[in-house]
């Protein structure tokens, strides 16, 4: 089934310096020999694992381009196949003529994730390292790639391994059991059992916990801003982006304009959804704007409500509609954390700063233009998320997949803990036993089927 | 001044499967080894030239991604230095993390263009051929691909080099001459110099010549379509498109929508420009869309003139409009190719074909829907251009620099010439001998200047 030879760009599409062609298949260095012609008359196939040769690509008397070629010795590469990387100039048309030419010479273009696909296939990493391979590419942060590269690096396979292991181990003792059942033997220690089934009800739970904030931080966590289109709203996630020494700004040298973005925050993913503001609410009650406000809000796990700190000595109108506004959204969604910021403050006096205590409860000043205030909003995000998971470096589920399997496999071990509480027969036991096997094998991929591998593999990009 | 290190991303900016990392510079394999952990515990420096080896990016005790590193040892790289390629996994923010770490360990960011300066200044390519680096990342057909691809490997320059060797020895023996200049002797033969001259007058007309063909290879040729809305326009390009079987379609699914676009017919990229037509000129004489279709005419080397075949027959107003704006066009224009062009003819009977054809002269009867007249079209096209020197695979120009400096050359040497009949003095004549030496040795490189250079290489990307 696996054992043609795949083609595919492996980097990002579009014009560069260089651009990288994978070939991975039995047959991968004899296509590429037909294709190069190395300077120093060297032959392909001869050479060691791991080496670089210098070189043409050739169709027939036409060369297309000065390469250098990279030689992979099956098992050791990425796929566990014969592979072969081609470096050639990263004009598109280059890329395309070069690809073209080895579809003709006998590849065929690797669909999204094969690559991978074929690494999982031939034992080079397991199905969850697999999965983690495209959360690595995907990652946009410090967090989602601290997680995706423990989990990659096998971190949460081993874990749920080792369970695995011992969960095993007992119930081929319980099976034991059963062939001796006339002789009402007990191999299986059932108070070590029991005891090993709270650790892996502990390790489950902690897992199946650490869901919530592995998934905000994979998704990135949306946080509402509400305020008026002259209160400040991209100075402050420009001075936001300024806190965090952003990466990006640094080496591309990125501005951003727009509000609706995602800025990474202490190494966390935040979204920011601008919204229109609450205040025509005294006129009309369901206007579309304060719908969509307010839809906006519902999506959001964070609310930041922002105004000019001015208006409150200044302007009685605004000051009123602001501590309105901030009811409105405390009344209808009591539970939202909600973050109230005065911005501007640069402009006001002391008396000024007074009444705007005052009057707001819990505002938080702020100068996104000085940049005061900026640090304690990050830190009052931040504070917002249980980063405790993450700091501690433990490992955290952020793949849906694998949070349904620990769910199924937590509710199985249940069953597993009722039954020795209750005295259940081994052979019943066994059942819900295996059940929970079937649980752990699905994530790291002992226990899969082609519909699940095509669902998993069809996220991956093409080339990878 | 060129001996520290230099980092950059070598690969097309954003997600993908791997990009790569490039570093070069006396210290590029030293700083890797900084940031590098092979799973073998292999010490990079102790590696042989052209070597791959499979590791960790640390930064202290984080692991930021799990890579190839490609080691290329002086003299034995692209820019002639020790060279590193880090070849990690695709997400812009692990791109970024790694290319912080080593500007942190001592690297600096690359200019755009400042690997192919450091391989020009030692030596791996001359100037002409480090100028086709350029163009063959840009090229994206394939007229403009072979000539960058023959000016890369040395084609051009091997031609300028030989008339360059050739002219210096002349000029070294002339300037003999003059030390001997009291016993009055002849060293240059003046019959076999006049027959150089003669040569060398011959190529460099030839190579003149050849940019006309060379520039419009280079930036596509400009192809103004005049026509309304509804008569077929973008079904016409996706057309053409499909005649020349294009590899961008094929492989990445592409479709186009818009006008404006470049689409490569028979290997050579034509610019198509969409204008809005020129029908109501009866009413307005100088309305800013008839202005506008004007001006785009007037950028643009060829008219393709686009009418429904239908109103001929049907409509005689509109038959009517069409005559007259074809008119209009030819004596605004009458250098301009026009290509006048009746679409749809799927729809028309045999009567009303024939009627086409009496009332427009040189008409072309196409339907883009059934591909009909669509290889007339692209023959009529191609034939428009001097593909003459294209398919002999002779040297063509592309650069306008190299076109000044030979236009110049050109110019010195008709000096020579004029010298050599008028017995122009040995000394007077080696002046001009060594002007014209020296715009030769501006295209290669022998003579150049940091200005030169800078403006050369900002136009390249960063990274290459």
């Amino acid at each position: 089934m696996h054992n043609d030879t795949i083609v595919a760009l492996a980097t990002p599409s579009g014009s560069g310096a260089i651009a990288v062609i994978r070939l991975s298949g039995q047959e991968a260095i004899a296509i590429a020999s037909k294709c190069f012609k190395s300077v120093s008359n060297k032959v392909l196939s001869k050479q060691a694992t791991h080496t670089i040769h210098l070189g043409h690509i050739v169709d027939n008397n036409r060369t297309i381009d000065e390469v250098l070629v990279s030689v992979f010795k099956d098992p050791n590469s990425y796929t566990g196949e014969n592979v072969v990387e081609i470096s050639c100039h990263g004009s598109s048309y280059i890329q395309q003529e070069i690809i073209q030419l080895f579809l003709r010479n006998g590849c065929r273009m690797a669909t999204a994730g094969e690559f991978t696909l074929r690494a999982f296939l031939n034992g080079k990493l397991d199905l969850s390292q697999a999965e983690a391979v495209a959360d690595l590419i995907s990652s946009d942060n410090e967090a989602s790639h601290q997680i995706a590269m423990q989990q990659m690096r096998g971190g949460f396979s081993s874990e749920i391994a080792k369970l695995r292991e011992e969960l095993l181990n007992f119930a081929s003792l319980i099976e034991l059991e059963l062939d001796f059942a006339e002789e009402d033997v007990e191999f299986a220690d059932r108070t070590q059992f029991k005891q090993l089934i709270e650790r892996i009800t502990f390790v489950l739970k902690r897992l199946i916990d650490s869901f919530a904030v592995g998934n905000v931080i994979k998704n990135g966590i949306p946080v509402a801003i509400v305020g008026e289109p002259n209160v400040g709203k991209s100075t402050l996630l420009n001075a936001l982006l300024n806190e965090d020494r952003a990466i990006v700004s640094e080496i591309a040298g990125t501005t951003r304009d727009t509000i609706e973005d995602e800025i990474s925050i202490g190494g966390i993913g935040f979204r920011f959804i601008d919204t229109a503001g609450i205040r025509e609410t005294e006129d009309v009650v369901e206007s579309i704007g304060i719908r969509k406000t307010f839809e906006k809000i519902e999506q959001s796990q964070v609310v930041i409500y922002l105004f000019e700190a001015d208006v409150i000595s200044n302007d009685s109108e605004k000051s009123h509609n602001v501590q309105i506004e901030i009811e409105k959204i405390k009344n209808k969604y009591p539970q939202k954390p909600i973050l109230i910021i005065a911005n501007k403050i640069d402009k006001l006096n002391d008396i000024q700063l007074a009444e705007v205590n005052t009057a707001i409860a819990n505002v938080l000043l702020l100068s996104a233009k000085t940049g005061f205030g900026v640090e304690q909003l990050t830190n009052k995000l931040l504070n917002l998320i249980n980063t405790g998971a993450l700091r501690n470096n433990e490992t955290i589920v952020t793949n849906s997949r694998h949070y349904d399997a620990l769910l199924k496999a937590f509710e199985e071990v249940q069953k597993v803990q009722y039954g020795l509480e209750t005295g259940l027969s081994g052979d019943l036991l066994a059942i819900d036993i295996r059940q929970a096997l079937y649980h752990f094998g699905e994530i790291t991929g002992e226990i899969t089927n082609d519909d699940l591998l095509g669902n998993i593999f069809a996220n991956f990009c093409i080339g990878k």
